[in-house]
């Protein structure tokens, strides 16, 4: 089946490790094993089989902790959120099917569904909305063959945070229509009061990892919760091309979760000092803009200079070796994709490279 | 897209963790990180972000050497054996393109490549020439469409070994009509002048993984090698589902590789000391018949009673605790798969009590 290049991976994959300052990466500063377990080394007699298929229900106790509702069976693991994700829309939908999907936002909801015959409309994020959709065009977009509306809340690029009352209203239309309602919340952290889809909605489905707010990318462990019912179909595909996350990981990954206060605390400590800096760094740059998130990891930083995004993030890679995805990967020009999770001290040196950057090149005003 | 349950897969998720006697397992005997890695803890220290996209340099230069020829671009790592070949059939594959598999064998290709309507045709793997094809029905097998052969060398139930010979030929019928050749080679170990088919084939693509012979399905740690025209094209796709392994597995990966040689000594302890087990008990159950492999850990015993799979199965998972992958799941009745990787002396008790099994319940013959 033919699939399109995932214009930001493709980009992360080929300039990803010319970076010295890498202020796009949208995971929180990583730790490694000795960070996450201290003193704790009984793991290292785990034996190295399969392990529990559809993952450890231990580890699964603890994820169930970060929902309203729900048992082990409304839990199953994958390799990272882009499987589970990959997994629900190949389950879940046919050729002739059609999705909503927003934009600017993650390519692969749209790519994967495409790949296979399935349709789909991209309703704008709106940047003088506060990177919010018309409500009116989600209503407009639904078709006889619409299954499903996808959801990346807190969003990728924009950080949108979907609260409450849109996402209530939004099942309320989705139930009307009989349509599943995915919710990629891989960005999710610290929300409060913001329901996890499947928490609301007999046909909703959150999908999740430890890869960016908890900063253990490097365990590739992600999740879906549904319905039993959601929950049977996709287990029944997982024995094609997951088995099982393994023994070693499933531990980790309970671990992380048992210390989520922990981290979750460092993660904040870490984003809310990258937001102080970037607040007080865009009022001597007047002729950038952004909205800083309420949670998350992930921003979208606008500027104001004539020149193309792509060249942008090329351009001040080469010169300052600071690297941005460009708005060009989310069909959004004028716009670099800001991480806030890493280092403080990079984070803010990178900002001092971008502004000196900027100064340098002269670039005229659009 | 719909998909059929995975009958072996589904099988041991229903019913594994009943047994007591584990004689179906296809994995060598399991190891921890402590068998794995001696007085090693280096990797303790390493930041547990994404690592190398597509593997790291350090661990594919270790798989390497287990091929005649290559370069690092020519391999890529994905979640087990499971995701590299769902990676390929779903890539190289389109609706309405059709491929050969060999029954019994590995239900996997051809339910993927049914679930975005390709079509198949399976040739006949036959017990009374050593679960070998005739290779004429090959041949017959190829339509206009035919895109791909699908192998799984050595064969899982069977244990058949395609060898040099087979392959050359079925090498010169694949490039005669321009077909890819994918050879599922997890259980691969120590094949002597057995060659890797992307080795001998442009066309050519091989997925293999540390679960089966190496002992440590746990990682989760498989593989593709092929052309670089074939890999650019799994790469794309990769972004999607992959996106990495991590470096703590690639790490382990690597460790592992560089003590192959002991792994494989090990391996090669634990099947010799079960196939003379095997050998011996055959003499005093002459109703029980098998076609021992000459490598890898799996085969498939076949008996004269009159009681289905099935039901042989079920009955003595209750009766006894030891454990069976029945016929029925590939479609070939009057047979159970048989690992011959484990524990030799839980092999030689679990034989022990299929003895007495079917002593006990006195079943007639056929």
């Amino acid at each position: 089946m033919n699939i399109k290049p995932f214009r930001t991976e493709q980009w992360m994959n080929d300039h990803e490790r010319q970076a010295v300052y890498n202020l796009t990466d949208t995971c929180v500063e990583n730790l490694s094993v000795n960070d996450l377990l201290t003193d704790d080394i009984s793991w290292m007699e785990l034996p190295l089989d399969y392990g529990y298929i559809t993952g450890d229900p231990g580890l699964k106790k603890e994820l169930l902790k970060l929902y309203a509702v729900g048992d082990v069976d409304n839990i199953t693991i994958a390799h990272g959120c882009s499987q589970a994700n990959e997994l629900v829309l190949m389950e879940l939908l046919v050729a002739g099917d059609h999705i909503i999907v927003f934009t600017p936002g993650y390519q692969q909801f749209e790519s994967i569904a495409e790949s296979f015959g399935a349709r789909f409309t991209q309703v704008p994020l709106l940047e003088e909305k506060g990177w919010m959709p018309e409500f009116a065009e989600i209503e407009a977009a639904i078709r006889p063959e619409t299954k499903m509306v996808v959801l990346n809340n807190p969003n990728n690029p924009t950080g949108t945070l979907f609260d409450r009352a849109f996402l209530e209203r939004l099942v309320a239309l989705c139930r009307a229509h009989d349509l599943y309602l995915l919710s990629d919340e891989v960005y999710r952290g610290l929300e409060k009061d913001v329901p996890s889809v499947p928490d609301i909605y007999e046909k909703g489905i959150a999908t999740q990892s430890l890869s960016k707010f908890y900063g253990v990318a490097g365990l590739r462990l992600g999740w879906i919760k549904a319905s039993h019912e959601i929950m049977d179909r996709l287990n029944n595909r997982r024995d094609y091309n997951v088995i099982s996350s393994g023994p070693l990981v499933d531990y980790f990954g309970m671990r992380a979760l048992q210390e989520r206060d922990r981290l979750m605390e460092r993660s904040k400590a870490l984003i809310d000092a990258n937001k102080a800096t970037l607040r007080k760094w865009l009022k001597d740059n007047p002729h950038f803009h952004i909205q800083i998130p309420e949670t998350g990891t992930v921003s979208f930083l606008g500027y104001d200079y004539d020149i193309e995004s792509k060249d942008f993030a090329l351009s001040i890679l080469d010169d300052k070796g600071v690297f941005f995805v460009p708005g060009w990967c989310f069909s959004e020009e004028y716009h670099l994709r800001l991480g806030l999770g890493k280092n403080p001290e990079g984070f803010r040196k990178g900002l001092a490279l971008l502004s000196a950057f900027v100064k340098e090149k002269g670039f005229t005003l659009r």
